[in-house]
């Protein structure tokens, strides 16, 4: 089995070809001087992604062990927490809340809508005992986002905490961690950004510190310790354990490359990259799986499949026939999507993408206009670029 | 700040170009059907290091996140639990025994000395309540080792599992899972395989999983939980949340790498570059800090130091002026280690450790024969060799 | 200035990254006795690809010191030599072999155009005195090939030396060196092979090697003697000049890679993408260079452009607006080429090339159906490939 | 056969991580517009190691394509040229001298030791017909040097030409092109530069391009032409042919490194090496090959054999039984040498050499105090470093 010609796939992303050269750096011991200083400068560099001057702990591991460990150290038993549903994500964000033992207030909907700031609103007006909101700013396997911008505010100015999953949302949308008041923000390093999947990044604000140290329940000692990295790295410049060298030499050339070319600038390469992949998957026939584009991601265009054909079977034609690796649904829904994500958001990504879709579509039987499509999509991007 | 010349610290060690360029080969989609292959194949490889049949687990981060959720998972609150202690990482399972709910039982020996088998048999003939034994086969902090050859048949006779932290332990020391009848043992990859520090390589018996399945305080559906990866990956072949691409692809490199030199190669050499190290120390006027060299580790020598010489000052003047890493204690005395692990056990690199160590002592005050200790490294090795 | 997404020129071409980890490895020693086995090991895929059991020389350069060394070689003053023209690099040849003291007789077609064996052969029937005949087997400037199967046994069968620029002919055509009788043969590494683009690759026959000898204007003690490599390197084992051994680890990975894949399905890899670029450019509206398809070299696309459409200008606007490097004509006339040349033959790179070349032509004012072109070629990709 | 721990061979030289990894970065096709400003740039950073403002060519070959093609340039049938001999490089030039057409006149001395600038300046003095004079800066097969300071100005004050072999010695001595008035240098990227063994670097000043254009036998049209990169890629912006893309990558990433350390630096760091190893040798009871101190190299320390212990068999023992790779004479005598070049001069490396060296020659036989050779060279490495 060779590898794909192209991944296009909704992360781990395709990554620079200077990404790979520092993840391929020698290896130094954790505590050599170079790696020390390397460490905090990298910190730094998230912080500035992020639009923070709050904490940054990096966690080594793929997101999710961010995304628990910072949900444990916030949940006091007991308190009430209210829960955004939107996605399996934030489904699965409400199973823990319930499981780390408090009390779970959601707002649903369906999978390919969005919550509003407004359903926010009234039911914090309705329930003054929420003490925390989580929300998932970008769905990744449905490729819808949240109004982070209008829901933050809302938590910061009533002294609600706000924990944001951001994995795929940072660079794949505006993000201004401390002008929305963004209590703990938790983004992956190997989506919009392109980095490798073994970092958590991780911000924490000083309300978020002080609620972990007041919950008796919080991680201690553990790997899933946020306090461990406050009191030890942070605190005391000794690791909690081993970080992956490798992994922060690949982080910092990702964020190095994204602060060069800018973060506005990334986040519009991938707004572009999302107008044209619909354009074109709209003009070849096809449907978007989200309600309404005002909610469609940047960073993963969700495309809704009839019925008869899986969306199992779709990527793996694309894969096999056409060398183009794609997503499929993740038990989102029967969608399957086109990722433009990382270094593959923008310019040609898109029609290699629309094509590898739409005549993988054909074979198995759909009628498209796949040229319509593609005329289209580059159309869009000839106005774009020039 | 720049690199130092030479790496010679206890892990993360350095590792060869060969690892390097698979640590930054192109990042697949963790769904990609040649990833999937990958990652099947490197368990496969893992489970021929550790000799055994067992399952093999591979869990993202360092080595301590299949330390802490294998301890979790196997310990059902209020069973009893005798732990081995001759160094701060014996020390430390120590202490999450008792966090964890179970009744603790300790022997507790000198740091630079070791259990012996018969003290866990006449325990065990005491304590017929024990329902786990938990060892660190190699103490990295001190340089010295456990006979987990002796005790873990000792455990699997009389039908006590066996927890073993063996992270700096496989492929430095002789190494039989199934022969010895270990229930559970967690490797790291930064330390003998030479190998990325982002993965922890765990095998299971079916004891052990029984255990766990039998245990309410198992992590279920959480970064720290085996069941998960049980569940999920081994037997739906889903990941229980995406794996380090690139890791992966360092450990399988490595991987390939000591099974083409032959796992028996591989601790030979290991061997072999602790008695040119241990030869040359003692020739020097260096005092080793394991009172027998019955239990010094092959993975890495410690040198006792006097007590006007701080070990870290050591460690920063060897790094500064003579271009070498080494590692200081670690909290475990007053000591340096010269670690030959991984890629640098074997050959000069041992003297390239004793020039640097010997030369700094003696620039700080000491009185050695570096001479000697360098000509007497030579021999030892000479014979090794010829 | 960024690098582009994709680079589709006509050589030096994208490499895959295994090519790129090979050229990155440790740079030992030429001497070294691993480098040594590497280099003849290389001679020796050399060869499988050429399909000979001739001598292979490996002259470190681009292609164009092998193919002067061996002209200088092989000419002795007053010889009369054919020279097939097709196109600017035959063109050259002819300059080289009055140059060098021969003298030059010529058949001279169009550059879109090609020599028939026909022709030769009449030619030859004629001209008794010829000694040589001289040809490229691929014309790269213009996109065509010469009938090399054909043209190769014509001289053979009358004892008549063959000289035969096939810098990007092999892997790029079907190529049998022993079957058809070719004396001396140089390819480039950085073409249809995928390599890197320092290295010359050289088979040359008995027969040419006894008209070396016999030339007393061949080069010795020279950097372009084919006879100092022959006595020293292929007799002696000594190198004339220290070798590049990182484009000598590099070549070794394409061949490893070309051999792996099978030296027939990469040509056929070729075909399929120049069946597909064709059929994309002819249903877009574009005029192909070749008069004849027969003739239109499966390496690389020319298209002819319109005369107030120049091909630099058409070149730059797709790399700087759609990030596609392509090739202009290089002084072969006003075309732009479209090349499906190692990597990048095959698949939707070929979309990718008529993506940018069509829209990039609308852009400036040309009337095509970018969308019917694109539609068309993802047809007869479907074809090949379901 | 594995490859050796340490390379101390006298070029190719080991190179660092970084410059491996930009042999390893993408290839850009030689127009694209980024390699086009690489190329230039890369040209300027030449010229300041060079420390001049004459044109900079960059050949694509290892240095000697570089050599001779200047020299064949320079040389008009007939002319007077006084070659200096104290080395093997210095006779071949004598040769080629004769062989392109010129009168030859030589100093030659032992190859222990140095022509002296009195001798120059007499010989000079009694032979006013000399044109050109020509002279190897660093003699790399001995380990000697010659003193390009005195004699540059020599010929430069008369209007004589100068044709200087400094393969390995720029960065490896003090080198100032100008204030010194070469007219024509050649340097290897592979020795004190610890770069790719790819690329020949040279300077031409105003006087030497007019010789060229005034030599009817310089090459046009060649692989061997400087005249063909003056018109061709500085006068317009066209290659003469195609370059290494990756050796341009690999040589700008040393040229870099060198520049951040500082070219001052790099001269020092390697004649610290070179006192550090001869101590350490002397005291080893190892002799020096070089006549004396003043003109032994600071890139290759060079020992004279016992006649009983051939050179060859010293450099297979230390690199099969200790795993490091030295030089041999290559027929300069019987003479093993250290090579501290490039990344590997300075620090402990010359610790490493100095133990493989010493100890295989006592394997061999021979009695030495290796002990107190290493003493006395890290006592020599200390009083320089603290």
């Amino acid at each position: 089995m060779a590898s794909p010609d192209f991944t296009l796939s909704a992360g781990p992303v395709t990554v620079t070809a200077r990404t790979l050269a520092a993840l391929g750096k020698p290896i130094l011991y954790h505590y050599d001087p170079e790696f020390l200083t390397a460490f905090e400068r990298t910190q730094g560099k998230v912080a500035q992604v992020f639009r923070t001057t709050n904490d940054i702990v990096l966690m080594q591991g793929e997101a999710i062990v961010g995304l628990e460990g910072a949900l444990r150290s916030l949940i006091t038993p007991g308190m009430h927490v209210l829960n955004l549903v939107q996605g399996v994500f934030g489904k699965g964000t409400g199973y823990w809340i319930t499981d780390f033992g408090a009390v779970l207030h959601e707002i649903e909907v369906g999978y390919d809508d969005a919550v509003s700031p407004a359903q926010v609103e009234a039911y914090l007006d309705l329930h003054p005992e929420i003490q925390m909101v989580c929300l998932v700013a970008s769905e990744t396997p449905s490729g819808t986002v949240t109004d982070v911008a209008a829901i933050g505010p809302l938590c910061r100015d009533r002294g609600i905490l706000s924990y944001v999953d951001t994995v795929s949302g940072v660079l794949g949308m505006p993000w201004e961690t401390d002008e929305w008041g963004l209590d703990l923000c938790v983004a992956g390093a190997q989506k919009c950004l392109g980095g490798p999947p073994g970092v958590a990044l991780i911000s924490v604000s000083q309300r978020a510190w002080d609620a972990m140290y007041a919950n008796p329940a919080a991680p201690r000692d553990s790997y899933l310790s946020l306090i461990d990295w406050k009191e030890k790295w942070l605190g005391g410049r000794r690791f909690p354990y081993t970080p992956s060298v490798s992994d922060i030499n690949g982080l910092e050339s990702a964020l190095d490359q994204a602060l060069e070319e800018g973060v506005d600038a990334v986040v519009a390469r991938h707004e572009d990259a999302a107008a044209v992949t619909r354009a074109g998957a709209t003009a070849m026939g096809l449907t978007l799986w989200a309600k309404s584009e005002t909610f469609a991601s940047a960073c993963v265009t969700s495309i809704r499949l009839p019925d008869d054909i899986d969306n199992v079977r779709v990527r793996d034609h694309a894969r096999e026939v056409y060398g183009v690796m794609l997503s499929h649904g993740q038990g989102a829904g029967n969608l399957v999507r086109l990722s433009h994500m990382g270094p593959t958001a923008g310019g040609l990504y898109s029609i290699v993408g629309l094509a590898a879709l739409g005549r993988t579509l054909v074979d198995l039987g759909m009628q498209l206009d796949v040229g319509a499509g593609l005329e289209q999509a580059l159309a869009v991007l000839s106005t774009q670029r020039n």
